[in-house]
């Protein structure tokens, strides 16, 4: 059973899954490649070497074949079975590793990019992003679910078939928590949403906008922490993207095709992270009647960020938080627009 | 001019360097190795390519012989000239890039191996990091002087001569602040370092102890974000780093090398990061008469961390900061001691 273990000073949780992992003699020195496997077990075909279907989508171009499937990761971070067990250990603090974490391959081609993906295919990714969002929202013993695709070796994704994963946790990540104490904060002085302050600015100042539609605006964020890092805001308030209507994820799957063709093209297919920022579960954190939570709906606004994984993370950023970006986000901004 | 900005939703600090970077194209695709220069800067009698030496200490074994320089860093991150203008962007917030980078070259001998190192020299070392604290520090627009080490080009290290970095920033970053104030929250209930205590149960506990001497405890962290990461605190509490007497340094220099040296026999010259968490420049921070400073004596405690880079930082660990970690600390405990 994996295990859940808060760190005292850092304030923040850690996933111990030892089963997840591999041996001592297995780590090598990071000196050598990793070996490429033959066989894939997410390619059309292979469909006896899946643990099971969670979840299948027909495509809207070829109704007699798959589009996208939502399947259990086979070497789970956290898993769906058991109580919590929430003890404290001295100075420390545990819980079972409860949680759920799917896959979601996002095309039956092996060699598919996002970027290049139909897009009404692309829509239908995005459909079963928000219906696994939706239907692991149910749990509450589950605080948030997090949405991410590593695109790329040198990003951390294990195998090159396009897929993304789901990872429903029993606590708020510390990312989120300052995303939201952030928000609330800014609400509660002001009345606004800080998102769309942010918006509104971007904007204006103009310069680090890469590409918008009628319900999108993708830009290089202020402080950006690496080289051509991009967040993609709804204009619309809106807390929780589980809510979105078909339409806007189609708009949705328009502007990432858009922003991440940018990025093939002028960075060369480079590794990246893609992940959502959406509410936590309500229905969770509203069941520990603790305060904080009144204003989500307003302070609160979803959105997706684009990471390309192009530069290291060495001790200076591990030992202080504190990132050194080579790049400045406008001339970032600047060559995505032409790009 | 580098210029530090500020991300109102993460409530961090990014240092935007664009002096030092790469341009567009120099990014590759993270495919390429970067390859091997076959010059190096910090070898005996390439001196005249050195911008100029900041400090040099004689060997103790050797005396006709140089054993430890500190350096500028040629590819500063900051820069020490000049005011910090402090400036509101509208929802943001930014000022120059002032501080100090410099690099520390550990040994004359570009192979020399930090777990390799004589006591003596090493030692010498850790003199030479106290004395640029210690200078640094009379600067009182630097908050925070940060010590690090990267081994290995996995662990971020651009040239493969040892060398570690010192660097002084004009804010406190993210992480030095969350340890400060978990640090404070606990002294202000319990009149108790938390360090202390939790050396005090690492010893107790015995399952994630590495190695040990009489002046300091290395253990794994019950919460470790990666594989084999190690933590040295030291017995007797002290926050400050810079006050640590001679002996004091030996004997540290004593437990990095074993440290050190089990970590490269158990997993074969891993890369790594070596950091160290000291007290912020007092003189700075007390200068802005603001509370919070009162008990950082009694609260704080200095200690050296070193992370193994054999994981990769995937999307989930960006996206929550939620690390994933598939080696039990006891696991990894286990191994080094036998290592």
């Amino acid at each position: 059973m994996p295990e859940l273990r808060h760190d005292p000073i850092l304030r923040q949780w850690v996933i111990i899954a030892e089963e997840r992992g591999r041996r001592t003699h297995d780590f090598g020195n990071g000196h050598e490649p990793t070996p490429t496997p033959t066989f894939c077990p997410f390619c059309e075909g292979n469909e006896t070497r899946l643990p099971n279907i969670i979840r299948e989508v027909k495509s809207k171009r070829e109704p007699n074949r798959w589009q996208v499937r939502a399947v259990p990761n086979k070497f789970p971070a956290l898993k769906i079975e058991g109580g919590l067990e929430r003890k404290g250990r001295g100075i420390y603090d545990r819980m079972n590793g409860i949680g759920a974490h799917e896959v979601i391959i996002e095309s039956p081609d092996h060699h598919q990019k996002m970027c290049d993906m139909h897009l009404d295919d692309l829509t239908q990714v995005f459909e079963v992003y928000r219906e696994r969002l939706a239907d692991l929202s149910k749990d509450t013993r589950f605080r948030y679910v997090q949405l991410i695709k590593n695109h790329g070796e040198a990003a951390g994704a294990s195998l090159s078939h396009p897929h993304s994963q789901v990872i429903a946790t029993p606590v708020l990540p510390a990312v989120i928590d300052t995303e939201l104490q952030s928000a609330r904060h800014h609400f509660r002085f002001k009345e606004r949403c800080i998102f769309c302050d942010i918006l509104e600015q971007e904007q204006h100042d103009a310069e680090r906008i890469v590409a918008q539609n009628g319900d999108f605006l993708a830009y290089c964020p202020y402080a950006s922490r690496s080289p051509f890092e991009v967040t993609i805001l709804p204009r619309t308030h809106s807390h929780d993207f589980a809510q979105s209507e078909g339409w806007l994820l189609r708009s949705l799957a328009e502007i990432v095709k858009d922003v991440l063709g940018r990025l093939d093209r002028v960075l060369n297919d480079p590794p990246f992270n893609l992940f959502l920022h959406t509410a936590p579960n309500l229905k969770s954190v509203r069941s520990l009647r603790v305060a904080g939570w009144e204003t989500l709906e307003y302070d609160f606004h979803w959105h997706v960020e684009i990471i390309p994984r192009l530069t290291k993370i060495a001790g200076f950023e591990w030992g202080t938080g504190l990132y050194i970006n080579p790049t400045k986000p406008e001339t970032a901004a600047e060559f995505l627009r032409s790009g």
